[in-house]
């Protein structure tokens, strides 16, 4: 048999904004999340956490707490080994601190009891003996040659030798001969900006349910991105083969790239070895906040030179990024980055990586990006001002374009960079006036996404409908993207087509859901498991028939006679081979397994129009546009909703939101009320325009989408608050004292 | 690459007695059951039961009991539509009674409420109106041109005309030309035997846990030998499509053919759907025995013709089955059993099935073939004592074999039935002495054993682990004896490998976990996916060396450069190929999907010495010896298991259970108390020779076991006391009272 080629406009399912499946489980509450799955005997596992920001644990006496009744084991790092792996080794102690406490809230012991009461006075009993050490938690202070040392001798062996002792990684990138750039510059701008740690506000805190056997098999529930990486961080740690641990991804309540890790999983297990009884770990908000991860925060010089008509001549950044208390190479995406959508002659970029006393750092959404791309747009923005210059039109003079050197050394192939800048120089946003204290500002963003290992198999049902196992919890619409592309690959309605995230034990190796990898990688997957299963299917029509495999095509959902016997017989509908398929050779399904490449980057544009109050500093969102290249769109809805979630938690992460550290290192605003995240009454509606410029290397033309949304508007909203107050912001977020502050210094 | 051939020497897994899988959980309580998943806002279900025999309902008033505070729904057959396939209607006609009851115990309507308490109240206050209808319980009865019809009009094509109203099926099966072979007898008997009714007594009662959501998806857990078959039960009844249904199957605690069908379960599901929450309901073990299938009860009459030096001339059999209030076709496997063993000339079964108000029998290991083989063996044995032959010899000269024509119609492959035979001959217990009222029953058991649907999946973990998923609940022993043949054709060891029971939409089609299917279908599924899976690991180290694909072979669990490559590289374990297959290509899996066919029948003999207490009537068994031909006995504890655990059910069926019913129909021992199975005390150690018959229908020349060792100890036990107390019994069970009554008859 043969596949029909599939082009645009083939698509019947692909593009069309059906149901999602999920919907209606969340409204109704009947979806089950991390919290949700209870077993017999289940004791209530809860963390004893540091209160200092650095201190040397001298001991640790649990003898109180294990005598008081209903208390059924207490563990410590002690209860592990330590792995020869360094990045399994620093998972496992932030997990539980193994010789010191190297953060405000660092876990240090954990205990499982019958209840949530005798917990509670169980954690109080725990006597931990601490000496506290000086600390350190701004990136530029702890890259200081005698800053408090944060951990010894982590760093690799990229760092130049000299660097402060919190220095882990160095990176560099570029091409070009840059002083001779910057000597055909009209105009250089170099400034320096900050951005602050932020957290990825997820709605449903930390979660999960061990079940520990005596003979060394283990089950988890948990809420995550990535039941498979959970299973190889917590087999690691507890010393397990991979395979004894089945490990069931629940319902997630947002992940945004911080649920990717682990943070009490493997203590809920270590428990429940101890105490031989399957053992409920949920985090509290104020713990999510201490103690899981935020994104880095920043400290960043960028110079640029310009010719007076536009041309970049050459552009050059440093980006000093803190992931907390252990190593971390998130600044090595940040430089990659940060001049990727631009096509430059001479350009640099170099990272640096310094250890805080700090909660360890977790993916957030395009990890690195944002405040690179913040520092450099910023300076492209402050360019155009000096030089009188339209921002989209420099934007789209320098432009990177298929065959564009990136900085970071790849070629690219087919982008929609420029697609997406003419539109929104067409977009009557972009010319709409604007009032007093009002400011319009705009960048551009970039993600790489990501492939990656990935199994699914599909299975045809004899009642004619289709299951699709997948192995990658869907925080972005993916059950509904993937059944749509199973169905337009089969030609069935997508109603018959349920697609379900699977256990570890139920299908082969699945990577993260981050690097927006999903719809793509797992769609790609999903349509060579389709084309697998329509192969069995035209076979078993051939032998129903006695004529040759080679002479029976699929079409329309239903396998045909071509050829020589091109209607000899009535063509069988998926539904009809299914009904039949036990008397033909038993049950139909297709498999695919790969570790996909061909992930296309994706480009977004997006405006912003803002009005700063100059009395109070407090900026409103006017107007908001997103521009973005998504390849082909599935699912519109989700795409969109992608645009514009990214959109809003960028904005939280440009005016409000931020992590603040007293003198004493320790965490002032851990709880919704202190860290202030945008709600819809902050926001006006978030406008979208989706572009489809296709990946050529996937076969509907797929890219990742959700990640680029937050990458601009951390410029595009410091740009606007620029203009609109005559001032420029350099440093993240720009909340009311910090804008107060900077109109009072302009006079 | 090629494959090894395998041959029983090449054994290095496969027989060999390794650790079970589930051991640990269930001896510890980690393992979660039909009644151990829990999730946030479930309600309670309860039943409301039939308490007439039979009866007209006039009318069920909810009103009350829907008025008490915290009662969430009440749900009655009307929630239901009625299906139009007839055996899809009876599943839902017994799980609540639509339009009469059936039988004592028959479902009526069920409630949901907050808690256990409430559920209860509520139940009484649903009002049920009821007319009481004449009953009949008793085979023979119901057979009768006046009998109280249960149902009107269920006789199928094959009833002929003029059988009693309560016939809904009759089958023939035979050869040869019966009157001339009984003239050719020198002795003939004929007799006429009863059985009783006898549950198949799972420690874990039925129950389940449904949550049904608004959009109609639903998922469901429960205690199943077969998820695959309640999603299509279920999602017919509910008028879902399969995929909207999810099914997992818990751990199961027994199950023995009683859980293959649906009770709870719709009800479960209907009552979410009414109440828009989660329902659990869990039988108790009075509504168990009430309500749940037992097997059918029956009435034998069988004629032998036998020459005087043992050789079997003609054998003719007639079975009346009753399971319950449905049509039922279980007797089509009485009557094809009933001679298996035997290399017969001229035989002829007949069968009847006959409804009774009685609950809707269920599949009871080897379903139907116990009491037709009972009547037979006793039969033979009788004729043995009258014409002073060797039992054992007469079973000799008129065993089937190879190339024998069975009485229903197939000719035999390879069989183990004169292997197993000589055996028994051979052993030591066959000759030992006895001593006064003590008595030696011998019997032989034919079962079929079924391939049938079978899906699995194998995936190559990154750690050299493997994992096999299939989808079939592990009643006896399938996870170990699935990963030891999964270890065995990849060269791995045994602890290398986890095999789990996933859910419905995770995996292809799987039929249900009966007919002894297992070991043989998943086994051979599992053999050919390990073989996808080599396949793909040979290619990937094709690549890694850079050679041909049909250059390298795999052996000991390594990949080998072959022929003109020979020796150019060192092997590669799975270990080696696994931890790099990222680089690869990605993951490494191996998938099968068949309709399995070839499943050998097997045979056993039992050997059964009893002593019987003259002035009690009680029996005591001395001693036991099982000799069954397992093909390949993968794992010899589990199969040695099963053939005692068989051996034990059908000594219970012999001598102690049946359902006792009232004048009113109205069971009278619905408790462990009043209806006595076996327990250890009862019993002497049930010692198992196993033979190893290669089946030629699977690579490792495995057969099903599960089944078999249940059919002869009820003529074994009964041969045995027959000639302890020297009068025939013809009724079962051989109560103490029984077989005094008997001893009196004889004077």
């Amino acid at each position: 048999m043969n596949f029909q080629s599939t082009t645009k406009a083939d698509f019947k399912v692909v593009g069309t904004r059906v149901p999602r499946p999920d919907g209606v489980d969340k409204v109704t509450g009947r979806a089950l999340y991390g919290a949700d799955f209870n077993v017999p005997g289940m004791q209530v596992g809860l963390i004893l956490r540091s209160p200092h920001a650095h201190a040397t644990i001298n001991s640790i006496d649990a003898s109180e707490a294990l005598a008081l009744p209903g208390v059924k084991a207490v563990v410590t790092s002690a209860d592990w080994g330590v792995p020869e792996d360094a990045g399994l080794r620093d998972v496992q102690d932030n997990c539980l601190a193994r010789g010191k406490v190297l953060y405000d809230g660092h876990a240090v012991a954990a205990v499982a009891a019958k209840d949530m009461a005798t917990a509670k006075k169980a954690l109080k009993l725990i006597k931990v003996d601490y000496t506290p050490l000086p600390h350190v938690t701004d990136v530029d202070e702890a890259m200081k040659p005698d800053a408090p040392v944060v951990q010894e001798a982590r760093a690799d062996e990229s760092v130049p030798a000299g660097s402060g002792p919190n220095v882990t990684h160095y990176c560099e990138f570029g091409h070009g001969d840059l002083e001779a750039g910057f000597a055909k510059a009209d105009k250089i701008i170099e400034r320096s900006f900050t951005t602050a740690a932020t957290h990825q506000g997820y709605i449903e805190p930390h979660a999960c349910l061990a079940s520990y056997g005596n003979d060394g098999k283990a089950d988890l529930w948990c809420t995550t991105q990535g039941q498979y990486f959970v299973r190889d961080l917590c087999s690691g740690i507890m010393g397990m083969e991979g395979s004894q641990l089945r490990v069931t991804a629940s319902e997630i309540g947002g992940g945004f790239g911080g649920k990717t890790t682990v943070f009490i999983e493997p203590v809920a297990l270590a428990l429940s070895r101890k105490c031989g009884r399957p053992v409920k770990i949920v985090m509290s908000r104020v713990d999510v906040f201490r103690a899981t991860g935020p994104t880095v925060s920043s400290s960043i010089d960028v110079r640029i030179g310009m010719t007076k008509d536009g041309r970049i001549t050459a552009a050059d950044a440093k980006l000093r990024y803190q992931g907390g208390a252990f190593p971390c190479d998130t600044v090595d995406m940040g430089a990659q980055s940060a001049f990727a959508a631009y096509d430059l002659e001479a350009v640099r970029t170099q990272g640096w990586n310094a250890m805080t006393n700090r909660p360890r750092q977790a993916a957030y959404r395009a990890p690195g990006a944002p405040m690179a791309i913040y520092a450099v747009e910023s300076v492209v923005d402050e360019l155009c001002q000096e030089l009188k210059l339209d921002p989209l039109d420099v934007r789209l003079l320098n432009a990177a374009d298929a065959g564009t050197k990136a900085s970071y050394g790849v070629t690219f192939d087919q982008i929609g960079l420029k697609a997406t800048l003419e539109a929104a120089k067409e977009h009557e946003h972009y010319r709409a006036p604007l009032g007093e204290n009002q400011g319009r500002g705009l960048s551009c963003g970039f993600w790489f996404n990501f492939g990656g290992n990935t199994s699914v198999s599909l299975a045809i049902n004899a009642d004619g409908t289709v299951s699709v196992t997948e192995g990658n919890p869907d925080i972005g619409g993916s059950r509904a993207s993937i059944s749509m592309m199973a169905a337009e690959e089969l030609g069935v309605p997508y109603d018959r087509v349920r697609t379900v995230i699977t256990d570890t034990a139920s299908l082969g190796q699945n990577d993260v859901t981050d690097g927006s990898r999903v719809t793509f990688a797992v769609g790609l997957a999903t349509i060579k498991a389709a084309r697998a299963a329509i192969q069995v299917m035209c076979k078993r029509a051939a032998k129903i028939w006695g004529i040759d495999e080679e002479a029976v095509i699929w079409e329309d959902g239903a396998a045909k006679p071509s050829g020589p016997n091109a209607g000899d017989f009535e063509p069988m509908t998926l539904a009809e081979i299914a009904a039949i398929s036990s008397e033909t050779g038993g049950p139909i399904a297709g498999h695919h397994e790969v570790n996909a490449e061909g992930a296309g980057v994706s480009f977004g544009v997006h405006l912003a129009d803002v009005e700063v109050d100059p009395e109070t500093g407090a900026t409103k969102v006017l107007r908001y546009t997103v521009f973005q290249d998504a390849g082909k769109a599935v699912h519109p809805d989700y795409v969109e909703g992608q645009m514009q979630g990214g959109a809003v938690q960028g904005i939280g992460w440009a005016l409000n939101e931020e992590y603040i550290y007293g003198e004493d290192g320790r965490l002032q605003n851990a709880g919704f009320l202190d860290y202030r995240i945008p709600v819809a009454s902050d926001l006006p509606n978030i406008d979208t325009v989706i572009l489809e410029i296709p990946n050529p290397g996937h076969p509907y033309g797929v890219r990742g989408v959700g990640e680029t949304p937050i990458v601009p508007p951390l410029a595009a909203l410091s740009n606007a608050v620029s203009r609109a107050v005559g001032v420029r912001l350099t440093s993240l977020p720009m909340s009311p004292p910090k804008i107060l502050k900077a109109i009072m210094a302009k006079g």
